[in-house]
């Protein structure tokens, strides 16, 4: 199933989506609203919108993401980091959070931060947590994933240099874009995942390629803190990240989920 | 004014502190319960309870913390950093998140995680905000802060050494205990800060002696990213930190503002 959050005529609601507006398939997609919240047991109310009528909203409103850094073996090449150590042994997975002031919608704007003069975009796949837990074990992962989304861990590459921990190179205002919904019955192992800017490609890569799989990653945030049902999991980006600048339109496609459109606008 | 936030009979409250306890005042401390929140105008209701009568809660529940890092010379040398790069200039603050899930109150415990062998106090002045903002100038700082409170930067020191963002190091549960109120009349220039474990002193430094000062800190974060009503900022640490160990009191006290005590515990 795929679940948006949105708002219309002042509400905002989940809706389960359906129909298929693949090209040539003709159908409009449709929201049927859910009775209640995704993150407990819900019913379908069988009143529709269709999504043309709707503002999508971010998915979830999570009380933190938390992001990994690189998980992909190129993209830390491309920016000159080792992801073994002197020994061989693999590095320990970088994590760090974004705030939830950080996360916008689909079709929301990120707004170029005045601190920065090299803003990159960064297509990840984002895992959205169903129920609150600590210290999950592997084999019980999947019973806390509520299903994935499209995530742009939006940086200002300079100040990352610059600045020894991330909180404002990777959490200022509009730098976590989500959407554009959460698809819940989806096999994250080796799924395309996709960037382009203004039409062209800048990034494409598969999920099979990260360093450490999604388990991994829930298994070792989740030894040290509590995860709330809707906080966000960042799995990283693959090769290709570079600048985005005013005017651009940024888009992160991932198979079997859809396409988060954001267009980077002037402070204003 | 002092403004605590309790449980009393399974309600929560604001409440603000009357009375003196100190040693021969022979004053109890009372509560008069507020009417609304503090971050809106509000009143004293004149319904008082004894504060020995009701369970103090975390001041505020933040959205997140925003803490800073090496912001005493003396206490960035302990550890073996440099407060100004190789031109002599000021190194930018190191800025991180603390998690809305790590924050506990004042007698809450701190429990020791099972991933760390080295965990450590670091007694912090934290600073409230008291209403939204972002790019704030440096003259009207005042204006968004609500007041002041003790905080202790629960550190993993290994995990931080060896992983290069401080998610897990410092944002495991329970690793921000905050309180044991907000002092909202206060000049945090120059006031003197504590830490004790099992009574003895481990660290005395004055707030002044802070590379950057409250001001430059709210300026340098809001740049970035809005701030929340009880959104917290931590203003770093002085010298003198060292390790807890299971069943330690540690007890952090600032100059007109009061004592956070918390005991260390063993997971359960």
């Amino acid at each position: 199933m795929r679940i948006a959050r949105f708002s219309i005529d002042g509400n905002v609601a989940f809706g389960a989506v359906e129909g298929d507006a693949a090209p040539g398939a003709g159908g409009e997609l449709v929201l049927d609203i859910i009775k209640g919240i995704p993150f407990a047991d819900f019913e379908l109310s069988g009143t529709k919108v269709p999504l043309s009528k709707v503002r999508l909203l971010p998915p979830v409103l999570p009380s933190k993401v938390v992001a990994i850094g690189r998980n992909y073996a190129e993209h830390a090449a491309e920016l000159g980091h080792a992801v073994v150590d002197e020994q061989g042994r693999l590095e320990p997975p970088v994590t760090f959070f974004k705030p939830s002031t950080s996360v916008v919608g689909p079709g929301d704007p990120i707004t170029y931060p005045s601190f920065t003069q090299d803003l990159h975009y960064e297509a990840e796949l984002a895992v959205v947590i169903g129920r609150m837990c600590r210290e999950v074990p592997r084999e019980r992962v999947k019973d806390v994933i509520l299903g994935y989304t499209c995530a742009n861990d939006v940086t200002a590459r300079d100040i990352q240099q610059r600045e020894k921990q991330w909180a404002r190179a990777k959490g200022f205002d509009s730098s976590c874009p989500l959407g554009p919904w959460i698809e819940t019955d989806l096999d994250p192992g080796d799924l395309a995942i996709q960037c382009t800017v203004n039409g062209e490609q800048r990034q494409l890569g598969r999920t099979g390629d990260m360093i450490r799989p999604v388990e991994d990653l829930i298994v070792h945030i989740s030894e040290a803190m509590t995860l709330l049902p809707g906080d966000v999991i960042l799995t990283g980006t693959p090769a290709g990240v570079g600048p985005l600048n005013v005017g651009d339109e940024v888009a992160v496609t991932i198979e079997g989920i859809g396409t988060l459109t954001n267009k980077v606008i002037k402070r204003g």
